[in-house]
């Protein structure tokens, strides 16, 4: 493996430990536990809290993220693992500022059973604790089964939407309402070129075929829908675009916020080949590009690929959008 | 190659082409040449104009940072290769604002000829154009060549520098002299893991065994000082910091701005396990850290790698990195 690594077991540590001293203008440790960081200002008296958490190795996310305008407590969880209840429910206790505090979280079997525990241990000290499951990715189930579907990158909308709503005032049914509707205007769709490797495993988890590629993978490699030849860059966007539009079925006119996330391993122009291909793609089918961001947003260690996700907006999301935001990996808009 | 790509030959008109789609409320193409970024606002009447410009393959580096607070257009040139003395000619015209042009570019063979001649063009027209030459990468040659040393990511803090300082209303010789103080209080070195492909070409242009690392690399593969046993994280960061800091020389109690960016492939999460140890061995050796980027801030296409940048600061150019910037690759500070 020719990776930048002491022991493989210290990793997480030495990655929020470095963040954390990196940021330490807009972030914090939580006291008493070094897996939650902490946005520098929270908690804000008064203020919905935000939390969020997951495994380790998408960085920037999720701990990224967290910072004024977004989220205020961010849970981290081993590479590619959920965080525990524990890990869950201190970061609830750090952002709560006694207005009551949203969990916004991606649909993962770990992540909902430890999310769950955190908010009993909450209620049990008084603090009312809302959830927003994720599930933008449109590959992980069929659209009849949308609660099965895994969270993707959408879930930077979901924070930046919930986030703003919560840093407006408004209350914490309205940032969970704000935060949900959000994230059910979101579709996602992820495509591999080539996996990546756990530190600790050494080789990769899953594999792809050089000369091919998988349509629909996840973010931890999981499988997606199908696996062909290795297309154009053009044949690519195009594909993605379709399946995230089939999916999502807006009227023509609706204006929607574009998320183009490398993988990790992916060249950054690359990204704007292929933003350059869906954009096209999405305003040949009638919808009007808001705003667009194309970068590492939401990565699976190293590696090649790429997600597209799109948002469809109205006057609420297009003002919590641009409202502004202080974190590491989410510049003002 | 699992990479996204279309035809080899149309990358960087693909790369530009969605950048612009992208960032249309910051960015626009320059009229009559494809290969020109310029700032929405461009040029501002009676701002010094501030151009830069460099191969493609870097992204988000050159174009991403085109935008008001930093750099008012940019050149592009191919993978790797030179922009042409017309795109660099063409970026004075459309940066321009009445009050002189002040080239920030780095030290390559190719590009300091074309901004030669660039800026000859542009005296012919009557502007008045100015220019500073990066050299901050230490280990392309010894102290006593630092006019042969190549620049590097500390370009990334001399546009910042003198983008800030023409928002102020400087002229343009304060605006040289502020960049040209940026880029000297500056000392980067970088790190190879593994080469990078240019598509057209379809192999890496240069080797790295696995399990050895080329510590010194250029931003294109050029040799570096040493090729040695893969270090661990924390190896590799110190013999960064120390071959920096001992180049860089600073009296005990120099604050300092340090950038740590990813040549491509590296995941976002080992840049911050790099960063821990820098910053631990900055901070051993006297130094303060005032603000610290972590990311892929100047790339090398798919690159395995990084590069370590250290500036000096002083008051001023405390307040000028902190001066409000909108350009794509370099959020507000």
């Amino acid at each position: 493996m020719q990776r930048f690594l002491n022991d493989p077991d210290d990793i997480v540590d030495e990655t929020v430990r470095g963040f954390v001293r990196a940021h330490a203008d807009r972030v914090r440790l939580c006291d008493g536990n070094a897996r939650v960081v902490v946005a520098r200002d929270a908690p804000v008296s008064g203020k919905v809290g935000i939390v969020t958490g997951g495994g380790s190795g998408h960085e920037p996310a999720f701990v990224g993220y967290t910072g004024a305008g977004m989220v205020d407590a961010t849970a981290i969880g081993e590479l590619f693992s959920s965080p525990t209840a524990k890990s869950f429910h201190d970061a609830i206790k750090a952002a709560d500022g006694g207005a009551g505090v949203v969990v916004l979280y991606g649909n993962y079997a770990g992540d909902n059973m430890n999310v769950k525990m955190a908010s009993r241990m909450a209620a049990k000290d008084g603090v009312e604790v809302l959830t927003v499951v994720a599930n933008d990715d449109v590959s992980s189930a069929p659209p009849e089964e949308r609660e099965k579907r895994r969270g993707v990158a959408g879930e930077i909308f979901m924070w930046k939407i919930g986030g703003a709503k919560a840093a407006e005032g408004a209350d914490a049914a309205a940032v969970r309402d704000a935060a949900q509707g959000a994230i059910d205007a979101c579709r996602s769709v992820g495509v591999g070129l080539a996996p990546c490797t756990l530190p600790a495993v050494g080789h990769p988890n899953f594999s792809i075929e050089a000369g091919t590629m998988e349509m629909g993978i996840g973010h931890h490699g999981e499988p997606g829908t199908s696996v062909t030849k290795l297309g154009t860059a053009d044949e690519i966007a195009s594909e993605m675009t379709r399946i995230v539009l089939d999916d999502h079925d807006l009227p023509s006119g609706t204006e929607v916020a574009v998320l183009v996330s490398g993988l990790g391993a992916t060249p950054r122009g690359e990204l704007y080949v292929l933003y350059d291909r869906m954009a096209r793609d999405i305003e040949d089918r009638g919808l009007k590009i808001h705003k667009a961001y194309v970068g590492d947003y939401f990565t699976s260690l190293e590696m090649v690929g790429a997600t597209l996700t799109v948002m469809a907006l109205d006057d609420e999301r297009k003002r919590l959008l641009a409202a502004s935001t202080d974190c590491p990996a989410f510049g003002a808009a």
